[in-house]
């Protein structure tokens, strides 16, 4: 600063004003103009972190997840929450808890210490999050995540919807026994898609049969036990509708070991969209879209241009991608 | 502060001399732990930003980043700097550039303003970099890429020592015709992988035959593709090295398609051990383990506790994970 206003031929005062842009100072558009020249011309970079302990707020803001390296889907989150938050001029700073409550109570106090003082707290696996104490009073969105709390924001994928899009794409289609593969334990993503899957059967009248259904956990082994299962019945399905891609990955496998051909004599639907696996299986796996990059920067508009009366806890919709593992039933099944 | 001083009875300045751990202050023990105790009963919690700008340094660490949501590798990269900079005591802030270099030009400016002055530099395709001029003078280690300047940290994996392990694992148990699928284009992995499946073929006294290696551009659908390619010559491989885990996939696919059985009939190793895909194919698959935890981990401490004439080129080794899709070679083979 006293450069510039060497530079500049005028006070240090005149070009802490101007370039702080403080309110109500009366300096001459010409001086002003002259200050920001030299400024530009000096490389003045404005010292960030003085003017947000002055103003009381920093250009930082806070993403706390419980992991991120154990999944994919985190890096669309946080790429989702990058990419808004740069567009308003601001900086993510990424902390990963591992859902060790004492590492997260000691994250946000840091945070806060550095003047962080608004934050996305995002959950890898759809869930229900109270809000730290530590955080009463700050600006909080919830990501992939909801609460009890009205009056917390939150984003997270209509699971309920996209099992039932999922179950009523292969509907559409003209199958009529769907088996469903439920590899997810007793989460909310695995009740909420089932609950759609039974939605969707009986809108189309038919009836939701148990022998169809399999619960196992685990992932792609999971999927293709609960394949095999569902393939050796007596009266098979014509279509397995799999909760995650892991599992429908698995189901190919078993399908393969079966000897059946993935549309032709059986097709699979998966959810999440995978792109490492769902992209690149053979068949192509089609699958619902889980909207994490969406709900990344919707966290990040929703934490920075909060409206008063907006759609405080929204759902956002898991679109259906289309691939090759789907098709109608063979004949077998008219 | 001002509490903390009235209910010790010590004036404000005592308070600050203590809570800031100033040298040379001549306060009586006593006092000291008077002060000490009050802060903890009032919950004081030091404003490291001011401490940080008083003290021209912070307690956060930028990681700096090409991309992070198109591999799952990059979080392994972030969880190992994370716990490392923790145990530190230090925050890490990761900013995501996309490979634009306008947007790592405003993130660095951004995160300097914030007295930020200690980076990793992360590349998540192992490759060379510039330094940022905005970075000269400030401590700096790159993670995943390597430097020509011989005074810039680095750490990189061994990727030629784990292209020789990889190929010598099948040498070892007896296999002779050992195929290459490259899928990396030109990158310095696959040129030092390469590299590394030569010289374990010569140290065997084997020819380096071109005819059983294939170089195509693309993911499972080109180890599918080379898989096959090489599958279906006169004189076909009894194994084959696949450059990465998603090159494999697409190579146990192509041996399914050709009737041949996994490791029965054909073994295949990968490189990478990406977890979501390596440990649950059907066989599960033997590979080569990508250090990014460990790169990330050594990083930070390589930032924060510089050796004077430590190791500052660092390359880590790549270890063999066995799993299922690696056998001796069938008797056709003898």
């Amino acid at each position: 600063m006293q450069d510039v206003a060497r530079a500049a031929q005028v006070s240090q005062t005149a070009v802490s004003l101007v370039l702080n842009q403080r309110a109500g100072a009366n300096i001459p558009p010409e001086t002003r103009a002259r200050i920001q020249a030299e400024a530009a011309r000096l490389g003045y970079r404005p010292n960030a972190m003085a003017r947000a302990l002055r103003q009381g707020n920093s250009s930082l803001l806070g993403l706390v997840t419980d992991e991120i390296a154990t999944t994919p889907f985190a890096g669309d989150i946080v790429r989702g929450a990058q990419e808004a938050a740069w567009q308003q001029g601001r900086i993510l700073t990424l902390v990963n808890t591992n859902h060790q409550s004492a590492l997260e109570q000691e994250a946000l106090s840091t945070l806060l210490q550095h003047q962080v003082d608004a934050y996305l707290l995002a959950s890898m696996a759809h869930r229900s999050l109270q809000l730290p104490a530590l955080l009463r009073g700050h600006p909080v969105v919830l990501v992939n995540a909801s609460s009890d709390d009205p009056a917390l924001p939150s984003v997270v994928p209509d699971e309920l919807r996209g099992g039932r899009e999922a179950t009523g794409h292969l509907l559409a289609l003209g199958h009529r026994r769907i088996g469903l593969i439920d590899n997810l334990d007793d989460s909310v993503a695995a009740t909420l898609r089932v609950a759609g899957y039974q939605q969707a059967l009986r809108q189309a009248g038919l009836p939701v049969d148990p022998a169809l259904m399999v619960k196992l956990s685990g992932w792609q082994e999971a999927g293709f036990e609960g394949a095999l299962a569902l393939l050796r019945r007596p009266r098979r399905p014509s279509a397995i509708f799999c909760l995650n891609d892991r599992a429908a990955m698995g189901a190919l496998d078993a399908a393969r070991e079966l000897g059946l051909r993935v549309p032709q004599d059986l097709s699979i639907i998966g959810f999440d969209n995978q792109e490492l696996i769902a992209a690149h299986l053979r068949p192509r796996l089609t699958t619902m879209q889980l909207p994490h990059y969406e709900m990344g920067a919707w966290g990040v508009r929703a934490l920075l241009c909060p409206e008063p009366e907006g759609q405080r806890q929204l759902k956002l919709h898991c679109p259906l991608v289309r691939r090759e593992s789907v098709q109608p039933p063979g004949a077998d099944f008219g």
